[in-house]
């Protein structure tokens, strides 16, 4: 049995808890924040669990095998060090950390006492990205040619981060776990309207054969969730909104073929059946929560471990570079 | 009475005729084209005037007052330099001129011989357009915040030109057309996947105090034709591939009160109706020909003039500046 | 303080419970359910109420003002019986009963001992439908010349009642609250083709000046739930599904001048603009939980009474018989 | 060579003879049509025909074999019939006649020339219809449940005939088409609101094991054109307004198994995948004139002939009938 205490008990933290807490071989053993209301709140949900404001009680608890980091980022890295130093492994909110050098720091850290960190990429759990994911395994795809996703609405403004590091972790993450490739360069654009924090911002990821682009917005009337996904055989939408029909698969493409000279490629286009695939409802944190016991079970790296957030904290921390030189690309 | 020649006749070129052949005041006089299978057909429409394969029988046909080039865009320099110099007016298809150099040519030549430059910008003539230049007119948007547009589908390939001297031109115009401030630099990323030329590029471009980014792909399974912009007021969303409701005004937005630190900010949303406007559905290059031949009558610069060209050329050379080096700003 | 007793706690119970309990000056005081399972999550969410198998213990307590009857529609009769007869005000799930004779039986049985009786028609309550409810009250909408609505998807079958009975008390609901006429003939048809029981069906209901049309069906591959209404001077969509634009009012029509014949009539066409008003958006049941308490304590009869109860599942009868003889017009 | 003369070059008209002239082994010959200003645009568009205001002229003509009847409907049979008499095959609008009589005595006196009649429903020719049949006879959709549609928007009334002869043509066309049973009865309900006719009304029809419904309107502020078709085993939604993904098939339904007692259904929903089949987007009337041709040629008769034509019209006198008791069902 998995004893899990949780840190930070806002709007994630108790579905995060309540996910734990029906998670086989796992026990949900604390739950601690600052603010005495939440802790109410915890103990009429989950009774008879140890609550505190205080975070070295969860920190220090012999009683506690895991610790859920969820908590503001900048907070990261001193509660997951501070479980990992105390023989804990840790499952961390998305981004990781607020710096490369800090999400480095925990990757050692953790290898040096045989812990394990799983970072809260929750829509990799998602029916909708697994079963892309199970598109381009299959070869349904063909060679990708770009990722391009939005992720827009009006607010919710954020006091301590900018709209990249509030939305794109999602869209990072994504990025990163169905293009397999490297990242080569980062270029990022927005702009500040109202707080002093950039409410817009527009990322393209270079790779060696592909392309990334990243649209997030504070600012905008209507709400978008919305990916395409270009490959040389098929490709995706992925409309997050649509409540059953999230992905579209478009037999749509170009086949190209060379004749003697520039002018004389011929390009022709396809256009065939669209399908829908059935895509898995089940909550996506609920097979994260499940997944994350599993593999302390059977003592195995997660896929979305603390190299996984690393690789998003470094595409965060490129794409501010970037942003202050309003595009200057940014090698990764 | 203006007598128009045309010197194209593919795909925009009868479009072109039949609008200045039904404009009052206007005789449509000659259409040239080298592939004879399009003069048979501009004869058929256009019964009695002159046809030919030699552009020279219109550029220096003492029977033509104003000359309409809508041939490929590394043509449109030469065709309209000889009309100028022959003392025809002129009408250029989109994109003005392949260069800045080309086009400040033109638009000197045409102040020296006193005639009118008119650069073919048709969406500024749709009811769409107009509808949204009237709203930011009365005040109902109020600041604009950003202008972002996404212009998206399954090809057309080019030979000559990539994604961005092919599409963008529509969005640079209808921004420069909307914003009152001017362009300060741009960032320009995309990639080519086919036949050596971008077919999907992204463009942002930094106003003052506000942000557009232009979204151009050939490569989309699904074709998109929306721009957003936001206002402090009012947002716009115009969606050019509905019939009837293709400007939405969203009385949404965020309203910000300074406390007394960073984190004092309050911001507040605001979420009220939402106003689908009647626009006027009359063909807008009906009234753009309408319009050329009021400015030659009244002899008046209009406001698409070979000025209004050179602007979005200027931002079509610095994005290829900028797409050449992943994102690298260039200033304007 | 009115304290509550509900009898029925399968899907809909619990959320009548929740609503009453947060009610001011209401007092949840008893939570009946044959099923003990379902007493013992009533027991969790609502510590300290008296929970029972036994209806009587509510039926017949003396700490109870008023009860909720939140069950089968077979059942509403004798549930609604016995409290009355016990003093209670009651509440009661849509449809009010089983027959218009049970109804006005019960209608009676509380006015003579000046007792309450509320419907559940808890759409009646939604910001859209007091929305329409306003629009129309403000003439905008002007002379109304049709309702139409769509109410369909896959499932939930019922074993124990029709398409029309399961799902059509709530369009009839709306149609009686919305329309300020009484219906004059119905004619239903439809159809069963899995358990015996109708699972699509049509209703249309005249009215002396316009008319009224519902569709129903379990066996539709998308969910639908859309009604129009027309009106001499504004028309109204109104799509349920939409989270954020559910009341649409189009400035569309037709005008019509008589001419010297009947071939002389001139029909006129009016498009304008489109308007999409904000909506409340709070919960329509914890309105309504508010109004039955406020009822009770003005000692007022509510809009929707039993007498409204009673127009519906007269309607309702009236179908059921149309719809036995395929739509033959049964006079109201 | 099948040399085709056609009546009437309103609105429908001019575009039958564009399909007529373009159809291989035929020759558009003539065209008719009181309206003088019709027959100049006839004239231009095809030079070298006949023109003509009387009809009689294409009636009688030795050059002529096929008439086109592209007239208001009660003109049909008047026309169709002096055409038979003259020795001409006709190709007849929809609907065919104004009565069943008329359908029948032009029906009786082709067969006794030997001539063929085919009445133009252009739908049955539309990708769209063509891959729905399609699914039906390769047994994806299994045993049909019912067919429902909803042709609705603003206008354009008609001064001669209410909105079921105007537009339930088509659906009703298409019904028969489509479904393997004879009708066995028809209930209509409607109402008019402006001039005289009824400018909405809904049709059911009962076939032995399923049923179809059909909801035409004048007074919609939104246009719907959109077909669902329940099935055993799929379902499909044609949506006709959609550029181009018209047909939907959904892998969703329900399965029953029956228990012991009317309570022991058990029934239980399917929801697979949805897919979007590429439909042909060949113009239909194109398709429809070659057959026409191909008919004559070969000596056969189309499916779509005079006791199709028949088919509709009774369904459309017995919902009239219907419609004048408010819903009383007919027999057929």
């Amino acid at each position: 049995m998995i004893r899990v205490g949780v840190i930070g008990y806002g709007y994630w933290g108790p579905v995060v808890a309540r996910n734990f807490s029906g998670a086989e071989g796992c026990q949900l053993a604390a739950v601690c924040d600052k603010n005495p209301a939440a802790l109410e709140r915890a103990k009429k949900a989950f009774p008879g669990i140890l609550v505190s404001t205080d975070p070295s009680e969860v920190l220090h608890s012999s009683e506690i095998d895991a610790v859920a980091v969820i908590t503001p980022v900048w907070t990261h890295f001193e509660f997951a060090k501070a479980a990992l130093q105390n023989g804990k492994n840790v499952f961390v909110e998305k981004p990781f950390t607020a710096s490369a050098a800090e999400a480095s720091e925990l990757i050692d850290l953790a290898a040096s006492r045989k812990l394990r960190i799983m970072v809260d990429h929750t829509f990799l759990f998602t029916g909708a990205v697994r079963k892309i994911r199970q598109l381009i395994d299959e070869g349904v795809l063909g060679k990708l040619y770009y990722y391009d996703s939005s992720r827009v609405n009006l607010g919710l403004f954020q006091h301590d981060v900018n709209v990249i590091w509030d939305l794109a972790p999602h869209d990072l993450a994504i990025m990163n776990y169905l293009i397999d490739a490297e990242p080569v360069s980062v270029s990022a654009t927005g702009q500040c309207h109202l707080n002093g924090l950039e409410d817009m911002a527009y990322l393209t990821v270079y790779f060696p054969a592909m392309l990334a682009h990243i649209n997030v917005n504070w600012l905008s009337p209507v709400k978008v969730r919305t990916t395409l996904i270009g490959g040389e055989k098929k490709m995706v939408m992925w409309n997050d909104l649509e409540a059953d029909e999230k992905v579209r698969v478009y037999d749509k493409g170009v086949d190209i073929t060379s004749g003697q000279g520039v002018y004389d490629l011929l390009v022709s286009y396809r256009s065939g059946d669209m399908w829908v695939p059935r895509v898995d409802q089940t909550e996506a944190l609920k097979l994260e929560a499940k997944y994350f016991i599993e593999c302390l079970e059977k003592n195995q790296a997660p896929f979305n471990d603390g190299l996984a957030g690393l690789r998003v904290v470094r595409l965060l921390e490129a794409a501010a570079e970037s942003l202050k030189h309003r595009g200057r690309p940014v090698d990764l």
